[in-house]
């Protein structure tokens, strides 16, 4: 180990696998991506990856940042399983487990939206910021947060995306699309929220369309909702919703008129636009975050 | 200091305050009450208690869980200040420079519900579960949570009482008591909200009244989306509306029909009795917590 060794990351989505090895944002030495099929396949793929890697340079430890739900406790029979998904297969598949019969580094583990937080505390938009969340808008809404200086794990996973929020039958009558919920936040404001809705694919939308503005009220409302439960000093909005037109705009003025004034930070007043921002680090928050899981496994192992 | 030494508390409410001194639950040795009239006198009373009980064993470090709203970042040129507030005379009274000027001793500061939360996740029904939230539902509607090992500090204190729920005019045309937001949750569900909705005081409501399942299905409505953000291993929930009758199975059930069978917790299932509870300390939450405070407080000034 020591300061000589690389670090591995997985950024194990539920449609794909990216496997990187470096120490940074600026020290990326190898990367490999493949689709997520079965755990057996992508795991194997995954182990092949990182062991012609390190005839090259040894791997420190490793990090996953995983698609889920998964089983965070790490005194429970089951830390680091996939525990119950409708992905065929996964259910039950012992992520850290095989990983680390493998490899035989110290593995860092936690969901894909905690390690995409993780990594833009480290190295993007959320540095020195605590609390610190990040979101993701697309196939469905997912939240990580950084809190007191560790990821947040609670009873479960922080389900954001699941928060109950007013909606105007009057104004919206979609009735919602969560299978749970129906019209909880996810429900209304998914990417699948706003093809069902509208009856086109959500990216087609063209600026100026109603769905824009629709959907910044129900995004400002998980923001209103979080400012007053987690506090962040920031909010990353990622995913692939969030590059609809103008929506960054009206997420942060809907807000501010959520809020109301009662929340007396210049932050939510006129720090508004540093306040809501995209992901610092584009596309690479969660494999970025994989590596520094694997960096602070690494620091864990050696006391 | 050390181990022979006692510690103070201040449970610094906007009606009153209570000073204490002791060890702990077992181990109160003195206190006082008073009403809170100007920061002068108040602070005075208090800082005389202390002083009186200093004469019989020192005082090792002071704790205070101080109504607000407070500015609670050390690096703040106001930290310890009562920030703005329409109690008068307090806006920008320098609580913690006061006491410690006076007093000379450490001083752990924090807010009211985040001292109740410490209180009860030291020796009461918070007791070893992170994330641990407490909620006030009275007069107002306030939070406190312990996440990873620390009070919960963000951009600025949680207002968990002004999250933003569904409102059902049909069902309830009550246009919520909030000054700010209307019909946020504290001007749903606060005591005086109930006072204006019934025409009559919270307290006098009977059993089987329709208020107390409306009430629930509000308090319900907070309790999911402190699942879905914070995810806390056990919510408390005190203030004098929780004394409403019924109102604990109440809401323990219709947070459960929330969830919806989406979190996989038995802690929300059958366990859910365990997971709403009442206090553990009863009153004593919040100055207890003081104690707890000036505990820290100690530990932090001798290294």
């Amino acid at each position: 180990m020591g300061s000589s060794g690389l670090y591995g990351g997985i950024e194990a989505g539920g449609t794909k696998f990216v496997c990187c090895v470096g120490t940074g944002p600026d020290d990326i030495r190898a990367e490999a991506r493949f689709p997520t099929t079965t755990p057996e396949e992508t795991l194997g793929r995954s182990i092949d990856f990182f062991r012609e890697q390190a005839t090259t340079a040894p791997m420190a430890a490793l990090g996953v940042a995983c698609f889920g739900p998964v089983d965070l406790d790490p005194a429970s029979p089951t830390y680091g399983h996939v525990t119950t998904t409708p992905k065929p297969g996964w259910t039950g598949a012992d992520v850290v487990g095989t990983l680390q019969q493998a490899l035989g580094v110290p593995i860092g583990f936690d969901t894909d939206v905690n390690g995409a937080a993780v990594g833009e505390a480290r190295w993007g938009a959320g540095q020195g910021l605590d609390p610190f969340v990040y979101l993701t808008i697309g196939t469905g809404v997912g939240g990580g947060a950084i809190v007191n200086g560790a990821p947040l794990h609670g009873l479960v996973h922080p389900e954001m995306g699941h928060v109950r929020v007013p909606h105007d039958l009057a104004r919206d009558p979609f009735e919602g699309a969560c299978p749970f919920h129906g019209d909880c936040l996810e429900g209304l404001a998914s990417g699948p929220a706003l093809a069902r809705r509208w009856g086109v694919p959500a990216e087609t939308l063209p600026a100026g369309h109603p769905a824009w503005e629709l959907e910044a009220g129900y995004l400002a409302e998980l923001m209103a909702a979080l400012v007053c439960t987690l506090s962040p000093r920031r909010i990353v909005l990622g995913g692939g919703v969030m590059s609809g037109p103008g929506l960054f705009p009206m997420v942060r003025s809907r807000t501010q008129e959520l809020l109301a004034g009662y929340v007396s930070s210049s932050s939510v007043a006129e720090g508004i636009d540093d306040f809501i921002v995209p992901p610092g680090l584009g596309e690479w928050s969660g494999r970025l975050g994989a590596i520094a899981l694997a960096q602070a496994a690494a620091v864990t192992s050696t006391g």
